[in-house]
């Protein structure tokens, strides 16, 4: 049995299985207080290459953006964010759950434009009727995006002078940072992102773990943050389950290891798309491929293998995501090989 | 290394873990669509005697109580809880966090009074300014509570009763039911609870599993209650996490056996307390027992081993939580037994 | 002293007034439930022709959409509304502040186009993800729109048909509903609205009252809408501030002739504007024309006389509104006339 | 007609009323920047003798409440207040509708003891689970209170200070502080009390005004509060009726000989009701009263003169509350008196 439907169809990487299995019966105490998210919490900051961050382990990446960005808004700012963005499309309100209101700009291949979030940012607070309307408080970004697509690293120092000029925060959401991490030809990397934002994510579900995000405040988190996790019903008895989850991720390169390979199965899977003439949506460096399909071929293919609904661009076809992961095997795309061949 | 600090202090039950790992790479569908949790669910329900259930995985206590509350209590309604109730005292304000007032009443060695039920909710009703307060909408009992006593099967049918009387939902937290329903003499089961209750969760993360809770509807969820989970940051992309789990904790009486470990080991702890003259607060059958400690002492055996710290009745002396879990072992019974007689 | 910047710049219409001060020692319960706001209710109800509808009162414009709309909505819904509507541009988060979540079409003239409401609601609930979305629960209009257009009969029973053929609910902000009525050429009168809304709102604090909302549902109010009403601090303890200013405006036409006024007013103004060569963004039927001004222009005209601010439609230009309303003499026009000859 | 319902059973003091008229076509700005709300706050500052206070008006008391609370508490914070507290009790959950919780302490005919104030703060924050619980995070307390009791000058020094020792906030709710500073004996004022709390407001709906509390934070606002006042649907648009109405009670003293007529006819009243041997609850100083009835008496008198139903202390008798105002006449007096003495 084989999948292309997400990147969390399988367990967690056996390294961290094992690594769950060998720290099992050790007494720890409660809450994320353990050692092993102690230790975790180091490795992290060490490989963003900032002393002073402040970690925190949250279950899921909808709790995680929800929480980070109530956190870190006053009762008064909202947040800019593509119009395509996790946040504003695909998590059922989550943020406004906790009053938090989006603001949307176009998207460019799931990106935004550090010029239009300027304008906006500009535009608001001259508007004198601001007081009636929300502040600019945070730019919301995911890395990889929605589209699969990655910021380079001038586009990131851009969003961070853009947000700083206007006094606003810049959060990464890195729901699949791993395979961001390590595309080809990618000039970002977890230091950078540690400098340029307020506030990110590494994302721990879709790269390799059970469950378990580790977001990441450079210049420390807002005050009582992890009564503020509690409050919002976030805060595992158990937080050992991701501490020695992100300890393992963050031992011996295993995050890096994860990337890789789903982006190295995503450019074989783009390979076998395009052998049988299935066209992609548009190139994307990481382990996403939206494929267009016409919606018979996309009900005949998901008769055989699981693969993403994402949207329909006209009535007779089907954006459909093709995801890799650290699970994919070669088999997997030999597979696909066969069903496109049919 | 030992610990009696609570019952969330090691990972999961070998068994459960044996489960994950062996379930590891089977790809599955995500939030909670997967096989392991409709198994799962099976498995509850046929345990519940209650084929019409619906059951649902959350991830932790808190966030349980809050978003239940949340669903089954209209705007106007408030919950009926102990003065004791965890959502009440050690919740951090979520139930409020989700527009939930609590309704206290005095506890009886933590327990509602079906009778001060009745009359709170008669006053309520009857009130001339009920319109400016809340409505009794539900009434929230732990079992076991949070001192570790249990209801008998004729105070849980008296206080559905009052409920159905007032046309309120009867909410039970069983974050710890494994050891309520292992312990000695209780008359209360599982499909009795479903037979009195509305809702109900039985708790996994203090009774053997690494994450997660089930909750049990036994007249069905809410409508789109899958929805109000994302909506509120609680839909684990990896459902299966929960699922397996659960799973196996209902496969061959596991759940039970928990339970069972954690209640003998409980009344070996309380021979020990006994033996050393270490006062208990109150008489609890399950697997938590409350110990009354001079400042001193607390302070010596803290340093000894673990602990939970719960309240100064007065300033010279503490009470301290001793539980014990699925994973107190003899060794620990005797190192505290050497602790004590030093 | 004159002034176009709004239509609240005055107190309340005479005659409106003069009820407060005929009816101000008698005394009433409170709450709504006087003697006044029953009347008020009644001659309402007999406006709309709508015998079984529920008349609610509540303060001002934007407490009342976001208490409405939280009341209708259920917690897995949200709103779709006109980009440039006011819930969700000029309500400082409102809304989503009681978790509503706004669903932004585009604006036609501030309009909503039926058929791109059909084709979001239609989309939303074919998505394989819609459980990760929101559902379309419920439409929002303003009638004038914010451009102060107006829908026509064809266009809201086209609405109206999209939200039954979707189960959504129709909701109309009337917060200049006085000037709407009694544009020229309108073919919407109250009777329809009442026949086309789930729930509606006739404005009192722009139309003529010192403050008020009536509230109209013709189906029926959701359950316990006064607890909700006392919840979110919307409930007056002298409900009949706004009993006793409603039943004056919908005593002997008094609505319809502040809303002629204003209207009158407007085309007057729309002749003074075009005599100096000042042209209007959209050519609008109702109380508000938006002008543009050259930034200069703006700027001096802005120290004559109070406008509306609205936006800058580039660096050189800004959008003024100029609002009349029941209080906008012919001395108003007539000094404009003299500010802009200058 | 005559009632001793409450105190909100009439329109305006006439000379508010008065004002209301003289100032009603003069144009001004809305949302509170008018002329009359600078006077009223100008006023309000110098009868506080706190030339930096921030004044804002808001339309009722829940709502007041409600926004102050939750804009004067951290996420982490919750609110201390006696068990009769009006927010606890009486406001149908509004301030958890915004996230705050209340811990209830035992109320001292309404008030709070300063040493339990003390203990509570203490007890929590030395609590080794505090981060699970709310934090102490201000004081609710009303002045007059639910029983019509009011603090002294020392009780309201001792409260401040323990306040201050535990960085929380005190808050007071002065619905009907006009009656309060007007009791005989009290040696409380209005500089007394701007100068121990944090924040505080001065009733208007009660005492003399159409609608309208002036919210006073001695030492500033929180930050943007006109903005958190917007988005929870409470800034009104014409802010000019609050403005002309407190600007009018704090004229020539109207706002203490409101407060005198109040307390001087609750005197009269005590006499009437000791005249026919009914007895009162507990004896207090202000203008509400609460009158022990035995329940055929309660309906006996209610078909005759509307009181207020309190409560019922046991299923024979009913506790009703009998409250004065500015607009209580001798002729109300006397006809109590006849009415009592058939």
């Amino acid at each position: 049995m084989i999948t292309f439907e997400n990147d969390y169809s399988c367990g967690a990487h056996p390294a961290v299985l094992q690594r769950l299995l060998e720290t099992n019966l050790v007494p720890q105490p409660g809450y994320g207080e353990d050692a092993y998210s102690d230790s975790a919490r180091r490795k992290i900051r060490a490989a963003c290459g900032c002393s002073g961050a402040e970690v925190h382990f949250l279950s899921g990446g909808t709790q995680t953006n929800a929480i980070v960005l109530a956190s870190i808004l006053n009762a008064w700012e909202g947040v800019i964010a593509a119009q395509t963005g996790h946040i504003h499309v695909h998590e059922a309100g989550a943020p406004e759950a906790l009053g938090v209101k989006v603001l949307a700009l176009p998207e460019h291949q799931g990106k935004l434009d550090p010029e239009e979030v300027r304008a906006l940012a500009s535009a608001l607070l001259k508007d004198e009727n601001v007081e009636h309307m929300m502040y600019p408080g945070a730019v919301y970004i995911s890395h990889p995006t929605e589209w699969g697509t990655l910021y380079t690293r001038a586009e990131l120092t851009a969003l961070s002078a853009v947000c700083r000029e206007f006094g606003m925060r810049l959060y990464l959401d890195g729901a699949r940072l791993a395979y961001g991490l390590m595309a080809r030809d990618t000039d970002v990397d977890l230091p950078l992102i540690a400098s340029v934002c307020d506030a990110f994510y590494i994302g721990g579900t879709k790269c390799g773990a059970l469950c378990g995000e580790a977001v990441v405040f450079p210049h420390g988190a807002p005050a009582h943050f992890r009564n503020f996790i509690k409050k919002h019903g976030a805060m595992l008895a158990k937080g050992r389950l991701c501490g020695v989850q992100f300890d393992a991720l963050f031992t011996d390169g295993l995050y890096g290891e994860i990337g890789r390979r789903g982006v190295e199965t995503a450019e074989q899977l783009k390979t076998v798309l395009a052998k049988h003439g299935v066209p992609c949506y548009m190139d994307t460096p990481t382990n996403q491929q939206f494929a267009i399909l016409e919606n018979g071929q996309y009900n005949a293919i998901q008769e055989k293998v699981p693969v993403g609904f994402w949207s329909n661009p006209d009535p007779e076809h089907t954006i459909v995501r093709f995801a890799t992961a650290w699970y994919t095997t070669d088999e997997y795309l030999e597979e696909l090989d066969k069903i496109l061949g049919r």
